[in-house]
């Protein structure tokens, strides 16, 4: 059979480069987790090597080589004479494979090592810049990071737009044309609802949720709703880490990271269930691909639908809270005993604009986003230059959110992302709000009780329908082919939008818009 | 200046190799450590293969054109022409770099893999079977490891023994036929010490250690001492795992474990204070030569001697714990308000026949030693089969220490060792006991009020004594070279055994021998 030929050579061929990528994952999380401070500047090499022998074998002559026998490998279009004998599996893992090779070979050996060398000691930088609150101390790298990220687009060529070559790093297949499109129209909806909401009489009270919480007592509760989920703790890890992430260096191990405020539990509990999403999409990504591009995640707007479908669909919905908060009540009983279900739910559910992206209810985080998609397009537009973002982000803050926050540490230093290099990433966030609502749809549609079953704690039903429909495809199906098959429609607005119209029209009180 | 481009091509060549290794390390490191269950399968491959690539790079056809310049590749002599442009450290840097060459492209690549693959498999069946007191199901495992290290040794070529292909990899320069003389006059000495001591009316308090203490605790008392020894936690950590380690991925980065009973502090607290030794070496090692092989540990054997120098010589005296007792009392106030100085010093130094090696006295552990050392050399020389270990075992354990281990788990499942592969690793604990006697005569010797500052809990003269005189030169010098230049003389029982009948004369009042 020639499609298991072909799985089978791309496979041999692609383990060792998988296994590299598995190890400076490991570095990587170490970094995060465990690894002593001193220890910064020898991991930085050490990742930088790494990633550079992986680019290596991914761009090897070996590569083309065994790639060639199948397609044409400027083009990735498959040879017309061997057409014909290569079924849907294959024909995916040779568009998937190509994909990535045509990602690597675009850049020079030298530029993958110089860009890993330069992230590692940035984010090592900017973390201690986060805690000292200056830019000044970060800015210097910023710029260089923002500098190798034009000259990766050089390489990488861009046919309308410079963002464009970034963006599709990402979220294989948008565009800045189209996702300024749908965040225009997203924006049209958003900001007239946030303004009926904040001109409601209702105002949940925020006291109720920080009363201080012991560090181990909220791991313990995330821990149980882990388990709740279907996360297997026997190929999985919880740990604390200064943003939460989760990695995987195989489906059978597949670790996420909460971040714990003694103060407010909310944090790290909803840290637990996001990242959870997450390691339920790597502890069900198909085995049988692994090593090779199809055993991965089709985009990380795919990726971000799984953990905000249960950090947000389930996790702040009533019917789940009808299940856990005994459960809650029982690990903080002196916090919780004059708290209803009630003031739980609207509490959690509040509206509010913040400066904190992690920390923003459903409706405002995508203002967050939406300002750091404008200010990145900018920035690689050349519209905008580093030095002026800390008041480009204040104006921002202000004419989307009416606030403007004090310090740099809740303004533009507050996020991981660019320290990594990570410019093209943030839209993903709201990609995966507005996939997750779609998602969740089809899942009550095709499942009539499974708010029942939520409502009685038992969420294994959702973790095995997402299995079935998303998780065990890797990357057969692209982004868009994957919510087709799935849901019968491309992405809209309309799912997320009258989720979040149903849910705060009832907390608060508001009435029905006329269309 | 030519020894500093030989340095500097030598470095810039092996640092990937460094980073491989490095990577190798954590990958192990966190198996032991925080892996999850489910992940051992992808951890032994991702490891394999990063080996391979490490073996790869290390016998490169790059590697020989560079060493080609100023050696001949078979024997390892500098060349004629160029011998007197090169300065010392350039010559111990070709030696060394030399020897893992030689080492390596001995071993065809494939051999490699299978070789790591298989102990990978293996050390996980290993712990289950000691779990289980099941030597069936770790029989198979150990006999193809047995069955690769001969094949090893057809690889190495073995001139006298086929044994000293293997205790060269761990101690370089010892020969079958030069531990055999060396342990048998050892064996000559300590049995009848130990008789005498058996024969002694004094029976210090086994009890007084075994009262229950909590893990925390345990881990703080842990840290301080290690703090004490001037171990830097900001290049390090103290983890938990099976079997205590210490492992370097660079002199800013190296890291311990212990482990941790309930019941008696002792176990933890020595592990603490013996990896503890082998960290401050590792912490020590210049980071000028890092990447190469003069940057590295001379042997296990000088490694093990700086373990056991900090763990017998040091935290078995009594100065040591008139400092520390105080500490240990506040740490336990309940355990240890009827236990005086004198009662616990008797107590740690008592000695007994025992089962586990790890739990020893610094007399008994000795011929703990002897007995692996018998096994494993037989092993080689085809005298003894896998099958007859159990058996073989406990008939040496009647032998040497007139006790039997009821189950293989209190027998030959007891040590890690065998599991990965490390068959010649043994002899270098007992080598470390006499090279650390031996190099702790010599720091009284050089330091007068050396005691008076270790019995005032000041232990870093020590500490830097040891930086300048062994840690700082790497592998600059040969083991036997370094203990010549350290302590004038080559190594030699007497410092060890008049430190051992000094002791215990005084602790279980025995009369002085004539000699």
């Amino acid at each position: 059979m020639p499609s298991q030929t072909a799985l089978e050579l791309l496979q041999g061929h692609f383990r060792p480069f998988a296994h590299l990528n598995s190890a400076v994952s490991l570095l990587s999380w170490d970094q995060e987790t465990y690894m002593p401070a001193g220890g910064g500047q020898a991991r930085a090499e050490q990742i930088a090597t790494l990633q550079g022998l992986a680019h290596e074998r991914l761009t090897a002559p070996e590569t083309e080589e065994l790639l060639g026998q199948w397609m044409d490998l400027n083009t990735g279009q498959p040879l017309r004479n061997s057409a014909g004998e290569l079924d849907d599996v294959t024909l995916a893992l040779l568009r998937e494979t190509w994909r990535d090779y045509h990602k690597a070979v675009q850049l020079p050996n030298d530029f993958v090592c110089r860009l890993a060398h330069t992230c590692s000691l940035a984010q090592q930088v900017w973390a201690e810049a986060k805690t000292r609150n200056d830019f000044a101390s970060f800015l210097p790298h910023l710029k260089q990071i923002v500098d190798l990220k034009k000259e990766e687009v050089t390489y990488r060529g861009a046919a309308t737009h410079p963002y464009d070559a970034l963006l599709d790093l990402y979220e294989p297949g948008v565009t800045t044309a189209s996702l300024t499109a749908l965040f225009g129209a997203l924006k049209a909806k958003l900001v007239p609802l946030l303004n009926r909401i904040l001109e409601s009489p209702v105002r949940p009270s925020e006291e109720i949720l920080k009363r201080g919480y012991e560090r181990e007592r909220q791991l313990e509760l995330g821990r149980a709703i882990l388990t709740a989920m279907g996360y297997d703790f026997g190929c999985g890890r919880l740990d604390v880490s200064a943003h939460p992430f989760t990695t995987s260096f195989h489906s059978t191990d597949v670790r996420l990271t909460t971040r714990v405020s003694e103060e407010d539990f909310t944090g790290s509990l909803f840290s637990c269930i996001h990242e959870g999403g997450h390691g339920l999409y790597d502890q069900g990504l198909p085995a049988a691909y692994y090593g090779t591009s199809l055993g991965e995640a089709v985009s990380l707007g795919i990726h971000e639908s799984q953990s905000r479908l249960w950090e947000n669909c389930v996790g702040l919905s009533r019917p789940f809270w009808q299940h856990f908060y005994p459960l809650l009540r029982r690990t903080f009983p002196a916090q919780m005993q004059d708290v209803s279900l009630d003031a739980l739910y609207t509490a959690l559910n509040r509206v509010f604009p913040s400066f904190i992206r992690v920390d923003a209810d459903e409706l405002t985080y995508n203002l967050h986003i939406l300002l750091r998609f404008e200010i990145e397009r900018d920035l690689m537009e050349d519209r905008v230059r580093v030095e002026e973002l800390p008041a480009l982000w204040r104006d921002k803050m202000q004419a989307y959110l009416g606030i403007v926050p004090p310090t740099d540490r809740e303004g533009l230093l507050q996020d991981v992302h660019w320290s990594i290099g990570a410019i093209g990433y943030f839209p993903t966030y709201t990609l995966g709000n507005l996939y997750a609502a779609q998602f969740f749809d089809q899942a009550k549609r095709e499942m009539p009780d499974l708010i029942e079953h939520i409502a009685a704690g038992d969420l294994i039903p959702l973790k095995q329908w997402l299995n079935d429909k998303i998780h065990r495809w890797g990357r057969l199906h692209t982004a868009d082919e994957l919510v087709r098959r799935v849901t019968g429609e491309p992405l809209t607005l309309a799912h997320f939008m009258s989720y979040v119209e149903d849910k705060y029209a009832e907390i608060y009180h508001l009435e029905k818009e006329t269309a």
